[in-house]
């Protein structure tokens, strides 16, 4: 017995969820089928609803319904701040721990050429634009501290300069919790050099 | 930032897939909206297409989107052996793997009081009803060799007796390529008094 046309173009759909092989494929389409079709349906209709209905904030790029975010729109925010974040989720994540008021920019990726993704596909243009305007005084650089995320930070550190902005970027160190023995040492390292005065 | 309420509904739905938690979800929820909108609506379109057209088939009760599945409808099958397995992905492997041309029963689970899932829910009767007519010469129990694999075996191999139908069951041992010595103690001993003549 094959699968069924339909079951198997279910099957090859799910493939598009990342990290889904198609062992991990098969299996969710036979959960769905035979233990809950109600939760296919709202997640076809979820799937529906969000691609008609998300777009990119036209001042940050981050992802919302309307034409501005929640936080773009909000006047009380802080506009001399503004932090660089590589995805939307990071800023719920830097929100919820650190208290920060200012505003965000979500590059949606990072610089990775070989990848076809340059400054073009990051909306660098766009940041250029309010870097000039001057209500910038602090550009807060928080991509990742992969290797990529270093040269895209690196890349708008210079664009900042450019513009006479002070930029900073996140601390590298060890994580909190985290035992030096087993703490890698490219980490030790910049924990060590970044040490600061109790 | 919070996620916006579109957003949410989508990570909320896709936690419907199995293994999918709360950080695995928004994951997939953002790479969809910012990577693959084409490929979210094409799981949108198969998840319709398959809730509203792939059912049960009426013989055997795996997925089908006719009244019959391939297999019941193929008139070349061997109807005197009917092989009984948990889910429909089983059938695919064992025909893939051992040639088998005979009939497949599907319980579309297994024996479970505790979840509530008795002789009705597998479609225990229309097996009698086979097993009562008297086409089928063999049973061939290849429910998982789990506890409750074992149990639904055990049920289903004493409704055969009853109606004196040969049941058979597959042969636990040691997997190919498996060392003994890091093979279970349980499997173990299946393999050494289930040993047989070269």
């Amino acid at each position: 017995m094959r699968p069924t046309d339909r079951l198997g173009t279910l099957i090859q759909a799910l493939r598009c969820l990342p990290g889904v092989g198609p062992k991990t494929a098969q299996r969710m389409a036979f959960h769905l089928l035979l233990r809950d079709r109600e939760g296919a349906a709202a997640l076809a209709g979820a799937l529906q609803g969000a691609i008609q209905h998300i777009g990119h904030c036209l001042e940050c790029r981050t992802l919302t319904e309307g034409e501005l975010c929640e936080a773009c729109a909000d006047p009380k925010r802080d506009s001399s701040q503004l932090c660089v974040v590589e995805n939307p989720a990071e800023t719920f994540a830097i929100e919820q721990s650190t208290g920060y008021k200012g505003r965000f920019f979500v590059l949606n990726g990072r610089l990775s050429p070989l990848d076809g993704i340059g400054p073009d596909e990051l909306g660098l243009d766009l940041l250029e634009a309010k870097l000039k305007s001057g209500t910038v005084q602090e550009l807060i650089l928080a991509t990742n501290t992969t290797i990529e995320g270093e040269a895209t930070a690196h890349y708008i550190g210079e664009m900042a300069r450019h513009f006479r902005v002070r930029a900073t970027r996140i601390a590298y160190g060890v994580p909190f919790g985290g035992e030096l023995e087993y703490v890698d040492g490219t980490t030790l390292a910049h924990a060590f050099n970044g040490r600061q005065n109790l």
